[in-house]
């Protein structure tokens, strides 16, 4: 069975392991602190590579940033990633292929062939975390836009300049849906720097209204923008993955989203393809397994 | 040299007439008004059929409303045609093939052969009319989702219920940037049901201040909605069709756009295939031309 040396290259840690054609981790997982400069980063892959590219037939990358859509080059640096990250030759690191993918696009054609997506043929998953990620399925392909960037979840929830979002426009989905909307969406109705995301989910577990409203907030700002999702990809399927996910009331989403869509029903599924979903996948990807 | 007998099927007109497989429209164009009756629109389809099947190779019929991903079918009815318009069996009507497509993706789909977004393999398409349109081209294929349904323009422009939309849901794209969103914004600013759209467009050729600023509110709503819909997609470009589409400062909506995207810069163009576009296209799918 064929294997991929695989990594995942994230802002703040990177991991690696050995996947096999049918999407089984074969190796233990290894994690390190993602280095602060290109130069570093580079020596940590370049080293790993030189100790398991014998026992592998490829090198698949999912990282942060789009990738071409010839996945062999990060043409565009993220806010969490070093500066001058996107010059890196990364078919320099090694005598196999390296083959790339942007994390979430990685992550999503995991569950599409071994997780929650499986069997679909139109899916939109989006990963809820500190950001907001999104992987889109299409007639069994990844959506990549021209230059690879498609699937970015920078749609407006307001059209009058409300909330600034890390990416420099407006009111976008990822800064009202993420761990840091939720955050804020706390901050504004206590107006209070120090409330948490951590303050939110504890509060509602514990019952009190006020974190209760918060939460419904963010949660309405999911379905509002699922709604819109549906009505234009027509998707048999919405997979709910990353770390605020689990928050999410899945049964009221699905609900609230097929009783406003002009197209056929979708269901909403979590992920089921794990925290390393996005290995997975460009391992899937690379080695055309699964 | 392959034809195909076209027909656009609206709410309020039916159009019919031959086009060969460079999309070349080789007839006069007949004009009916839309039956009130599903028994009525098939006996017309029928009375035309009959008349030229015989110079023809195929039947291909643009019409409002999903067609599903065979091409065979409608399966959902819009507000704007009769009851029961989905279930007829529109190739029961000829003894040669009858090929079937949604009025907007067909539009599009001629834009993407012979007109604006020729040359392109990622487009967006927008039907800014009396409603919204929408059609979507990804890897030289149309966007059809899971039932035929995609790309319909309902994502929602605020979260807190303001506007009722046509569809039933709230807030939606097309209630803010078609032409009776634009006649809505004027009677809000106003405080006035009477005012027209046609008001608006007036009052801006003769400077009026106040109408400028109705018409830069909508026009704003058009560039917040392609924002979200570039950063999506990542298309090539985008085609505005449509009535309303001739007032729109292009130049502008794309400056504007690429300014707040994360994606590489797309571009804003009229669309060039023309008023029978939808049986253009409708015909060049049918044939597999141009």
């Amino acid at each position: 069975m064929k294997k991929a040396l695989a990594f995942d290259i994230g802002g703040t840690k990177i991991f690696s392991t050995i996947i096999d054609e049918s999407g089984k981790i074969i190796a233990e997982i290894e994690k390190f602190s993602t280095p602060k400069t290109i130069e570093e980063i580079k020596a940590l892959l370049r080293n790993e590579i030189s100790k398991h590219e014998n026992e592998v037939d490829i090198i698949a990358i999912a990282t942060a940033g789009a990738v071409n859509n010839e996945n062999n080059a990060v043409i565009g640096s993220t806010g969490n990633l070093v500066e001058g990250y996107y010059t890196i030759d990364f078919q320099s690191l090694s005598g196999k292929k390296v083959f790339l993918e942007n994390d979430a696009n990685a992550a999503a054609w995991a569950e599409y062939k071994i997780g929650a997506s499986k069997g679909t043929s139109v899916s939109v998953m989006l990963t809820l975390g500190t950001g907001v990620g999104g992987g889109i399925i299409i007639n069994d392909r990844l959506l990549k836009g021209k230059s690879g960037a498609a699937g970015e979840m920078h749609f407006k929830m307001y059209p009058d300049k409300r909330r600034k979002c890390t990416c420099g426009s407006w009111d976008c989905f990822e800064i009202y849906t993420s761990g840091k909307g939720l955050k804020l969406d706390a901050e504004e109705a206590f107006n209070n720097k120090d409330v948490t995301t951590y303050d939110v989910i504890e509060g509602v577990k514990n019952n009190d209204q006020k974190m209760i409203e918060v939460f419904n907030r963010w949660q309405n700002d999911i379905i509002n923008g699922i709604i819109g999702l549906a009505n234009i990809f027509d998707p048999d399927c919405f997979v709910l993955s990353g770390s605020m996910a689990q928050f999410v009331d899945v049964k009221k989403v699905e609900e609230q989203v097929n009783s406003q869509i002009v197209t056929a029903p979708t269901s909403m599924r979590l992920a089921t393809a794990g925290n390393y979903a996005g290995m997975i996948g460009a391992a899937l990807l690379a080695l055309g397994g699964a």
